[in-house]
């Protein structure tokens, strides 16, 4: 054991978080619902490793301009450069560039995993989370834009998000590079700051109008005010050039060109699946943050409004998007490939599920626990036989295993939320009976009765049966407290 | 699109793998089972990231002798090292430690994950694999380690692996360190020659009593011949040290002992508990390579003859273990927290589960694909529509996607697996009916018919319904596939 002087501090790094069990079931719960959409859809599931060589998965993180900033990397034993994913586009693009010649075409396919960002983690924004994507590799065709946009509408019905409440919002990414010609943004030269103009746009949701206006032009406080916060340099825009993208944004105002003819055809799609109803809609300040989309981008956004962090009612927004890649695996093949695509993020949408009680996971019940009164050999065999037979009757069951005393014993099922637990004394074992404390019931009547001489009098919610009964008896009480909470 | 010359290569780097819709599949299956048993007897899920301080994992693997080496790390921004975790026990360690007040005791949870190995990949050994664990934190009774054992038994027949074909072995680093202690390698000193010799015990399985003869000695040559192979560093002990510790490996034979005290008493918790039918095993042979262990160490090891990679028939060996590890949360407190828990080798379990046909994933039928004969917007709706139909009737569907004639479109749904295609050209729509085309049945029929006219006459496996029973004829060929899959 180690000396207080020389003990290792127990902590986390930032931006990494323990999860629950209330938060495993509940993101288990969810995905489950998300595959069951995808499999329908006719995709299958395929994953890569969490390591890839950091060339194959180039530099298209947001904050692209800071070359190795934003991923995890580390060289091999053979010097060369490694990385932990930071999205499962990249390792997709690679997997299917390998094994190209093998892979039906389009091939449909979705994983789910953890993704690494290494940047500085703040409020609800981490540096390990979950991903769940959608991917169709391999043709060039709109329709499979148009599919991947339902399928978000799929994926937040099956979830239990009403219609309504939740909106998939498509745009094009060739829309955009028409704006942004127009106002002389063209080039390869001009790369870095189309960008910044696309993710000014990106931030009308947060910002509004005038945000988005202050990022197009000279730059924005993140207080709101001058001085106020850290201050984000805009595009450098003219009056003009920022006149001209914002009224794109807010009225979608363009000449007619390949996207805006593209955008028309999805329209037409998802009008003739019967998609219109506005569960997709057409919306030009949709943008998407990552540099590697090349035609339609489409964005899945939560309505409802539910209390964020500070208690504030705010509509939630967006908890994934997508778009079409055609360069990503293209740059390994040297040939055209053209993908689409998109990622939801699971701990966000998670949040949201929560907050609009739709991730309910009360109905896994703690485990009955069988209290410890004798410790030597025999009797905990006994013990062991009562907890085996309550698991072949399909209930959860433990032993108490720690060294306490009675009143401890059920201080710890009273902690682990146990429904009931199972007492069998010397006594009792004389008489061949146990005793089963329901431990719902039994907190409920002593809170009722206030009088301490009364409460002994009545053994709340106690009752001694004969062993042979004990799996019986323990599943009428299981079975009342389900009824309970099922009323209400 | 890049040039030919300036691609970017798509590899992996050695020692990480893609993971097949097979493999997800059958680990999905297999850990649902898996899971199901930890939760009846009582564990809570709980998972920590990925990524540790360095200084949090500490330094118990194998090869710890090498300082740095067996793990991935890379510091911070603030210089600090993380690592990413090598094992599921440290971090759960780390978050036990860091949550002490606040968890019920004993504290019961199970977690799975990928842990990765910093290490040189051969056959069968990956940088990145999946462990399946359960703990159980703050008790020294050794009934708790009796339950480990017993729990994996319970793993390995829910897992449907029959009575015999398994066994769960128990013994205790406390046995084994008193005969260390007999020939003389006790104390703080010796620490790393004891680490030698367990690990040559540890071989027995591997090598037989000659090459662990070897291994306390002076060493052994990997190809089992002097000059072949690698050469691995012995013990050094001297032939009376080796003799003592094979006669206990091989009969058992030691005095009396704290640890031998702790096995008589779980011998007899598992006998109580009716797993002394050879469920449950007391073999001094078992050590488990890891430094950390302390008391009661334990292994599931398959005794079934399955073909090796190279095809010889083979004993599958270990495919999960643990032991009592009271250090490691210790180490950050400065007070006595007990500990016990095992880790299931999950990629190891699911090739021994495939070699013994208990992972059958061929229950998952690959999508229903509706062909694109005509490519207007307006066919594309109706195509659509035919997608929704089936899907709302539970079954897997999609609309090709691809730019490819009806030939191509064939051969797609058949490199996919599809059990069926549905056709609808113009005549058909004007007709208000669909072709249905059974690729099951029609690949036999093919088969069965020589020549190709005749083929062109039976139409094999096809069948054409009013575009309103589309569903039902589907159902009815998929149902009939069924009853043919389950027939044979």
């Amino acid at each position: 054991m180690a000396e207080k002087s020389e003990k290792t501090k127990a902590r986390l790094p930032r931006g990494f978080v323990d999860r629950s069990a209330e938060d495993i079931r509940a993101v288990e719960k969810m995905t489950a619902k998300i595959r069951e959409v995808y499999e329908l859809c006719g995709f299958e599931p395929v994953e890569q490793p969490l390591i890839e060589y950091t060339d194959a998965l180039g530099k298209f993180l947001p904050d692209q301009d800071r070359p190795n900033e934003g991923v995890f990397s580390f060289q091999d034993d053979d010097d060369q450069w490694l990385s932990l994913r930071y999205d499962l586009t990249a390792p997709t693009a690679r997997f299917v560039a390998e094994n190209y010649e093998r892979l039906p075409k389009p091939y449909r396919s979705y994983r789910s995993g953890w993704v690494f960002r290494n940047e500085k983690p703040g409020p609800g924004r981490f540096r390990q989370f979950m991903q769940f994507d959608a991917d169709t590799i391999g043709t060039p065709g709109v329709a499979a834009d148009a599919e991947m946009a339902m399928m978000m509408a799929d994926v937040m019905e099956a979830l239990g998000i009403k219609r309504g409440d939740y909106v998939i919002r498509v745009n094009n990414r060739k829309v955009l590079d028409g704006v942004l010609e127009a106002i002389g943004l063209g080039g390869d030269e001009n790369a870095g700051r189309r960008l910044t103009v696309l993710r000014a746009i990106d931030k009308l949701d947060k910002f509004g109008p005038e945000g988005v206006r202050l990022l197009l032009g000279a730059g924005r406080w993140d207080g709101g005010k001058e001085g106020e916060g850290d201050f984000t340099k805009g595009a450098g825009l003219d009056t003009a050039g920022i006149a001209k993208v914002l009224a794109y944004v807010e009225t979608g105002e363009i000449e007619n060109n390949e996207g805006v003819e593209e955008l028309g055809q999805i329209r037409a799609l998802c009008a003739a699946a019967g998609y219109d109803d506005g569960r997709v809609k057409i919306d030009p300040s949709v943008v998407r943050g990552l540099e590697y989309y090349t035609g339609p981008v489409y964005e899945a956004e939560l309505l409802a409004e539910i209390p964020n962090e500070e208690g504030k009612i705010v509509r939630f927004g967006s908890v994934g998007g997508g778009g079409r890649y055609d360069g990503l695996v293209s740059r390994f093949r040297g040939e055209p490939v053209p993908a689409t695509g998109f990622s939801i993020g699971v701990s966000r949408l998670t949040a949201a599920l929560k907050a609009l009680g739709k991730l309910d996971t009360s109905d896994v019940v703690a485990p009955v626990v069988v209290l410890v009164m004798d410790k030597d050999t025999e009797s905990l065999g006994r013990y062991q036989k009562m907890v085996s037979s309550l698991r072949k009757a399909g209930i959860r069951a433990e032993m108490y295993l720690g060294g306490a005393g009675m009143k401890a014993q059920i201080k710890y099922a009273d902690r682990r939320g146990s429904p009931a637990v199972v007492i069998q004394g010397g006594n009792e074992r004389a008489e061949g009976v146990v005793q089963i404390k329901d431990l719902v019931e039994g907190a409920r009547q002593a809170a009722a009765i206030a009088d301490h001489a009364e409460y002994k009098e009545a053994r709340p919610g106690q009752v001694t049966v004969p062993e042979a009964d004990l799996v019986a008896e323990v599943r009428k009480i299981l079975d009342a407290q389900k009824a309970e909470r099922d009323r209400g």
